[in-house]
Formats: C-alpha cells, structure tokens, sequence
C-alpha cells in the first residue's frame, strides 16, 4: 500500500536554528526572531532546538520560554519542528506536551542519549511513554538518528514497531547518519506507508527527493537557505544537479570547522555583527585565525549573504 | 608538596543509589528512604545521582524534589554527594546550587554529556561556569570520568587546570574509565595535592587504597554495601587480598548482565519486593529467564542479603 503524500505536513527545507546568546550566555531573543523571521522569508521552515541550536546545553525552561517567545512573535507554528528529545523521558514529555499543545507542526525527537547500548525494547518504551503521556492526537513525531553525537541510533526495526503501534503520531524521521545506505532502507520500507524522511544534512538532499523524501533538516540553512530551499523546489529541473554542487561545495568548506561556531562567525562576519559568534559550552567559538581562514573559504566559493541584517 | 588528606571530607564507600519506581515511574520515595538508611547502617555514603541511579532519566526538579525528600527524613548531608551534572550547564547549575545550599558534602559531577569530541578548553568553561555561577565556597566537586557511557572523557590536563584555577572546589574524581593505568597516573600526579581519587567500582579498591586513594563509588555496594565498606576499613589487614577476590566473585556475577536491571532484581528477590524491579525507559528490566540465572549464579558465589527488609 502506497500512501499519498499528507497534507500539510511539514516538507522542504528546515533549519536547526542556531540560537544566539549574550554576554551573560543568556539566549539573545531579539537576534533569534530575527534570524527566523529571514529564514522564513528565505524559504526555509524552523526546526528550532535541533543539534546545531546548541538545544542540549538549555534547560526544558529555558527551551520552553523561546519557544513562547517565537509564538508571541507571531512566527507560524504551521512551519515549526522544535527538538523536544531530552535525557530524561519526563523532561522530553514537558516539552513535547507544550509544543504541541502551543500547535507546532511537529517534534523532531532524539531518543534518551545517555545510557549507550539500549535495546530497541527500551527505547520503545520511551518513545511509547512520551506519546501515552502527552495523549494528544495531534501529535506528530519525527524520530531523530544521529549516531555520530546521540550515540544512540535508531534501528529500522525499532521504526517499523513504532510505525504499526503508532501510525498517525510516527510522522517519519531526520537520518543524519551520513549514511545513504541507510537512508535508502528507511525510503523503501517505510516511506510508501506516508513515512516522511529528511536527511541531516544537504548533500543528500537531490537522491533523497529523487527518492521520495520529504526534503532536509541542515546546519548550514541557517547561512545558506535560499539556494538549498530553491533545489528542494527546482528538483526536477535540468540544472538541479549544478545546484547540488554548488551546495555541496559550501557545506565543504564548513565541513573542515567545527559546525556551530563555524555557523556562529559566518553570520557574525556578513551581518557586521560580532554578538553572533558566542556559543556555549562545552563548544568553544572559533579562534581569530580559523575566522580568517573560513572568510577567504567562503569567498573562494563565492559565497555571501547580502540579504541578513542585523 | 604533598597535602595531608583533607579532614571531613568524603572518603571510603559510596553507593551511587538505585532509585525505586512505582507503577507510574514515579520516584518511590519510601523505598528510596529506606534503602539510604540500609546502606549509611552498612558503612555506606549515599552517591544519590548516578548512573546507576538512572539519574539521567530524572528532570531536575524531579532531582531536587528527591534531594529535598532525603534531607526532610534527616538523613545525614555529610554522606550526601549527589551526582549534579546534565547536558545544559543551567541544569547543572540550578541543581549543584540546591545541593549546596542543602549542605551536601560535595558534588559527583558528569562535564555535559550530548556534544562529542568537545575541547578540555569547552569543558574546562563548562566547569568553570558552573562554579562560578553557583559561587559557594562550600561546593565540593568530584569530577565524573565514565567515558563508556557519556563518550566525554576527563583528561588528566583538564583535570590539572582545574585544579590550578579552583584549589578549594575541586576535591576528587571518580575514575569509571575501568582503567588501572589512568587511575594509577591520577593518583600519582593529583593526589600529593589533596585531590581525592574514588574507582568506579570495588575491583579496584585495594589497588587504589594502597596507592593512596579515598575509596570507591560502586553501583554493587547497592546490595553488597557490608563487604565492600568493610575492605575498605581494612585494607591494611593480612586477608585484605582475599576479601578483594571475594567482593571482585559476585561483582563479576552481575557484569553478566545489565548492570542496573540485575541490582534491582537483586533487590526484589532478596526483599521479597517485586516492587523494586521496575527502572525507567530505555532502561528494561530483567527478563524471568535473566531473574532465575542471576538468583543461581548469586548462590553459586554464597551471597545472600540477609538484612535487608522492606
């Protein structure tokens, strides 16, 4: 059985938005609504506290007040997947309940990431206890696999159970393994049941919308939306493979940074705007040297960011 | 220069406790109480927070909640080092500040643990953070090394700029790495400096009391809290090799299966508690068949828990 694309559902480009912060490491709220008021207008939709929004090193409060503070913006939660997997399945539960209950299109969900080599049984159960807990039909989940930083991956037989007990909550998944093999599986078995698969990054983006995917969720929509959302759009097109490249060609000169602070200083850099490069810890922002080098990287790509103000 | 060991502080067998759970997952704080007393009666501190804890499958007012509950049954705070360290610093920071203004004696602490293959510059600032932020002159830190399950080490020249920057805080570590040859070169460079070395568990317990260590914090002395508690009174004794052969034969029994599952299971047989078995997500318990190998290997080495109630 082939399943039609869902309506409404969340598809295209997102961005894990980075999160910028003050001095005091605070979350800088009049830079963050500002930062997603231009990715919205460059096409792209709000994966809020992903990875690259530095999400795991905030507090369920802290998470919970941005999230308050984009919806008394007046962003569109209709374009929303906030990152609401946490260590603890209680703390996963109270912020999963308050997205939905705000109306976010979704939740894209890490699974418990401290314990290491759980069984697909256990993380059954917390995915199952979050969903049985929050008890709200309007719940969409995204599951999250990306073992190179959870260290927790998420099996294709852990996919398939939670599909059949939880059909219409199991909205489909973020792979960011890297592993094209993998996401390929994922596409065969489970997409035809309205599955929907993001790649973690975008060099898969064209095989994956050749394949039936959904789109890409990307560090790097934060500095580049515009053109990656242009090819989740132009993908049948005759120069869709030129645009790959010429994507793949920036995410490579991001690749040899760190990513985050890398992401932090790009905007900091064309935006004139120094605040943007302070991260949290455990990361550290990149030294005047690494700058200096990702600048003329940038530029040997011809890359810009004309239209990002302050 | 070589500090004499510090008075008051903490120093032989901790436990890091199991929490039990009641049908809902709640914390069962009646259990909890109880099994805290059992084990300060049988020689033991109460490591409350650890892995072992399945502390990381707790939020943090679920935590402080729990820490208030043990103080308000007069349990003794100068036995007391909670496990204080999540993911987000102003977890960490909300959570060490509560357990210090309680009077805890010190601080088992994780660096944060989602990002990998972070900086000893990023988790030096993430300490530091911390610290600075909870600006007590009481606080006490143990750093946590448990790399096979947070896959964030603690290097011995993060440990030496620590100690160099904050003398008066950072007291000791508990060293989970499982490794002989870094907890022998910790002892060796930190410990003429005050700096209290605690072994992840009691196979190393002689080996590091003879080499000048404090003791150890292990998930066993949750139902072997007598035996190991009383090695380290006598590890000066002419038995004291033998009474190690005898603590390492029944740890080795419950390496055979998942550690925190086969503790509780433990605990539920000899208490007469089916209660006990329960942990929380993803964590699963012990199957019928695991119960009934792990009750027979438990006779087979002639353990028995004899007084312990409900």
């Amino acid at each position: 059985m082939t399943h039609p694309p869902h309506t409404g559902r969340l598809h295209g480009v997102l961005s894990p938005v980075l999160i910028p912060f003050d001095r005091q490491l605070h979350p800088d709220t009049t830079r963050f609504i500002h930062h997603c008021r231009w990715l919205l207008e460059q096409g792209v939709g709000l994966a809020v506290f992903g990875t690259t929004s530095e999400a795991n090193s905030l507090s369920v409060p802290e998470k919970i007040a941005l999230l308050d503070t984009l919806v008394a913006a007046g962003l569109p939660l209709t374009r929303m997947m906030p990152g609401t997997g946490c260590a603890a399945f209680t703390d996963t539960v109270e912020l999963t309940r308050h997205a939905v209950q705000l109306g976010c299109a979704g939740v894209l969900m890490l699974p418990p990431f401290y314990y290491k080599g759980v069984s697909d049984e256990g993380l059954f159960r917390s995915y199952a206890e979050v969903i049985e807990r929050v008890g709200d039909s309007r719940l969409r989940i995204y599951l999250y696999h990306i073992p190179p930083v959870s260290q927790v991956p998420i099996s294709l037989s852990l996919i398939e159970r939670l599909l059949k007990a939880y059909p219409d909550t199991i909205a489909g998944i973020k792979d960011s393994s890297g592993d094209w093999e993998n996401m390929r599986s994922i596409l065969e078995q489970f997409q035809p049941h309205g599955f929907d698969v993001f790649a973690g990054n975008e060099f898969f983006l064209l095989s994956l919308l050749r394949g039936g995917g959904a789109g890409c969720i990307t560090a790097t929509a934060n500095v580049n939306p515009g053109a990656i959302a242009q090819l989740a759009k132009q993908w049948q097109q005759p120069d869709a493979d030129t645009q790959q490249a010429t994507l793949n060609a920036l995410r490579d000169v991001f690749k040899q940074f760190p990513m985050i602070p890398a992401l932090k200083a790009a905007i900091a850099h064309y935006a004139q705007d120094p605040g943007w490069v302070t991260v949290r810890p455990p990361l550290v922002e990149l030294d005047d040297a690494q700058r200096t080098t990702l600048v003329q990287a940038l530029r040997s790509v011809g890359f810009s960011m004309p239209s990002l103000g302050k």
